[in-house]
């Protein structure tokens, strides 16, 4: 069975993992590797090092990994002969799916749509599941723009020398502090940290602030609705001048909340006036879900939390969902094969393992489970941030288990980071000077007391 | 065992395949869809589609799967319980790597590495592969240009709004009829089609001409010699226009057989002098190897029949490798974590596939086997071009198995190419007028003689 509580008895990481890092050193830059891992005995909350220390898992492989280590029905997934096809003979899905593989879709990715939502195509990570959700709006913007002509033989030369009419200067508005990818179209819209892209080009596309809220919520109200206004003022802004430029923007892509920026939350109101915004330009709203969608905010899809007035355009997805893509809404659908198109189009195998994790979230409850122990570990957080002012922010924020807390300064956090560690605690640095946690969906809470004990024991060492 | 040979009953697509179609459309845009799948009942060189065809299969999943369907080896791969761990637990690679991961990568992609490499970082797909190639030569141009000075805080906070001097006006020069992905940054480099480019934004980088040869290339020596001239002035013309205007060419993009424009096939010396012009003007040559690569060509790595002066810079990988990812000489190494990155940086369950791949075709000789059905199908198509002039360019070319031919006109291609799959033969189309040929690495030369004896059966029908 599970662990009953981290073990420590190494540094973390060890000496097998040191040995191992310098190993993989030998192939490729290894500065990013945290340790290496034993994933045959790590199970459920509690992942296993190379040195056999067992660490309660509260980021999950950067939030990708749902129903926690060796989970076994997943187990049960891959020793299906039948499956196993799958997982040996991937196919080059646009061209030559699976029998069966729309009853796959309607089981796994549709019976958990966004509300409104009946399309959906399968892409083989975040990265792709943003850069070809942008290529769908551009594709819609412009024959919008065309309204109804035919495309120009011009057209149709241009485009392949990069060279206007074919080539459009459309673009997509983002949001300072935004993280959705790193390739390079994507990366124009990502701006959470400089190290991600500095050195590469970028596309001259509009951004936008996003809001950053004075905490405790309560005692800021009407600081917090300025700085809404201040910000999708902005958006207009962008808007104007980007469209009267001719450089005319297609779209808006932005997470429900800022996850790699810092766990930055915006309230339902700014996404329903976005939203609101968005349509009057003209322009599509891509929601960002890579990162928030799959369960842990206690729905599927965080933006389900906001209200807003209609669907989304857009919902793009990867991670938790262990297959990428997006959903979009009819009037998105491409006219035309493949534009919206590359090899693999995804993997069948990936859905099924999806199907499975679907049906076990609805068996066993767990997103309300998700709403338990988010609710115990944010009291918990609360608590702590009263006890420990000197060390913990006043801005401890989430939605079910999507929590994250800020130290009060860069180095305490990365102090804290590290002692957690050290203590049997893997949680996740983003942004500046905050940790956020993304336990499995299988984090009880009994973790949450574990964790919360844990990060007490920190913060009265540092 | 494998089908002694095609057997049709429908139309393909057959009412089965119609009806899932258009099941699939109600998901999303299925009009790139040619038939259903029967995977479960394909085996080898043959794919069984839904309404119970046997079609002998030489296009492989756009040239994805190495081994032809449902091979025992990969079977036991799959059935491995210790295996089974890799495909349910799928790590944050570049930080949660499992113990065993660099023996993993010396046993898989180092065994076969180019000649001269020893780095290697895996990716997801070709194109997050060509996107993060063209990263890497990005730093390493930039850090260049550096000359060891320190990084400014104004390059860190203005690339965070993509502007100079963080952001850089770095290019890449690809080559027109090339196909390097269809993410932005891939898809400005990429100019085989207008279908994949139109109404998509693009980066004003340089293009140069790719040799377009008279064949028989033995009566087209001297024209063909003036035109790799011609393309590599171009080549210069490019750097010096580029370079002059601050927008640094940092690498040189280009496929060894451009396979999607339509399998044109360019000089051992043509690939030289590039090289040397490359060199000379300080950039990185990328080979983009995703569809060459694998071994179709009878050597692993198709430029290693180009007999360049030195190893190339980086050289990219996916489809066939079944894992993305590139080599790169260790000058063009990350010297920083998070820059060459993402949540799930390949997939390692590909990995322990390819492991066995690359055992299995050194211990079955299928390298030696390409070669020789390889000549079977090149002297066979050759055959057919003199004695069907009317239907066949004489310009059949190939390296192993990875043959094209033209027809004589893009109508006529499109009928042979339907006619070949009614009797039983999935081919792949590709540029104007081609057909190209993608068989697996079991491919054998009676597989040959079958395809052939189609291939006769539809010219002389058409
Ligand atoms: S870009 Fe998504 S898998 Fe390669």
């Amino acid at each position: 069975g599970e662990a009953s509580g981290p073990s420590v008895k190494t540094t973390v990481p060890g000496p097998k993992s040191r040995q191992m890092i310098a190993d993989l050193d030998k192939i490729q830059f290894a500065g990013s590797v945290f340790y290496f891992t034993d994933y045959k005995n790590s199970l459920g909350n509690y992942v296993v090092d190379a040195d056999g220390n067992s660490i309660l898992d509260v980021f999950s492989q950067i939030s990708s990994l749902p129903l926690g280590y060796n989970h076994p029905d997943m187990h049960k997934v891959v020793q299906d002969p039948d499956n196993q096809i799958a997982f040996i003979n991937r196919p080059a899905l646009g061209i030559f799916p699976a029998q069966g593989w729309p009853e796959k879709l309607t089981n796994s990715l549709l019976s958990v749509a966004p509300k409104g939502h009946t399309q959906v195509n399968t892409m083989a990570c975040g990265s792709c599941s943003n850069e070809n959700a942008f290529k769908a709006a551009f594709m819609w913007y412009r024959n919008k723009q065309r309204g109804g002509a035919s495309i120009s033989d011009e057209e149709n030369s241009s485009c392949l020398v990069n060279r206007a009419p074919g080539s459009t200067p459309f673009t997509i508005m983002s949001f300072k502090g935004s993280f959705h990818g790193q390739t390079l179209g994507c990366l124009t819209t990502t701006h959470s940290r400089s190290i991600f892209k500095l050195d590469f080009p970028a596309l001259d596309w509009p951004i936008a602030s996003f809001p950053r809220y004075k905490y405790p919520l309560e005692d800021h109200v009407k600081e917090n609705e300025a700085e809404d206004r201040r910000c999708l003022a902005e958006v207009e802004e962008q808007f104007e001048i980007y469209n009267k430029a001719g450089k005319f923007v297609a779209g808006v892509v932005v997470e429900p909340i800022q996850a790699e920026g810092g766990d930055v939350h915006a309230s339902p109101e700014f996404f329903q006036q976005l939203q609101r915004i968005t349509k009057k330009n003209g322009a599509a709203l891509i929601l960002d879900e890579v990162q928030t969608g799959g369960g842990a905010t206690g729905k599927y899809w965080c933006h389900e939390h906001f209200n807003l007035p209609d669907p989304a355009d857009f919902v793009t997805f990867s991670k938790k969902m262990l297959t990428g893509g997006f959903y979009s809404l009819p009037e998105f659908r491409p006219q035309q094969g493949l534009k919206i198109f590359n090899t693999w189009m995804g993997d069948p195998s990936k859905v099924l393992l999806l199907e499975k994790v679907v049906q076990v979230v609805k068996r066993d409850n767990l997103l309300k489970l998700v709403e338990l122990s988010g609710k115990k570990l944010m009291d918990g957080l609360k608590d702590l941030s009263n006890r420990f002012p000197q060390h913990m922010k006043n801005n401890v924020r989430g939605i079910g288990t999507f929590c994250a807390f800020d130290l009060t300064s860069p180095q305490k956090r990365d102090e804290a980071f590290f002692r957690l560690q050290q203590h049997g605690v893997q949680s996740g640095p983003c942004g500046e000077q905050t940790i956020r946690l993304r336990p499995f969906l299988v984090f009880q809470p009994k973790h949450a007391d574990i964790f919360l004990d844990v990060l007490e024991k920190v913060l009265k060492e540092i």
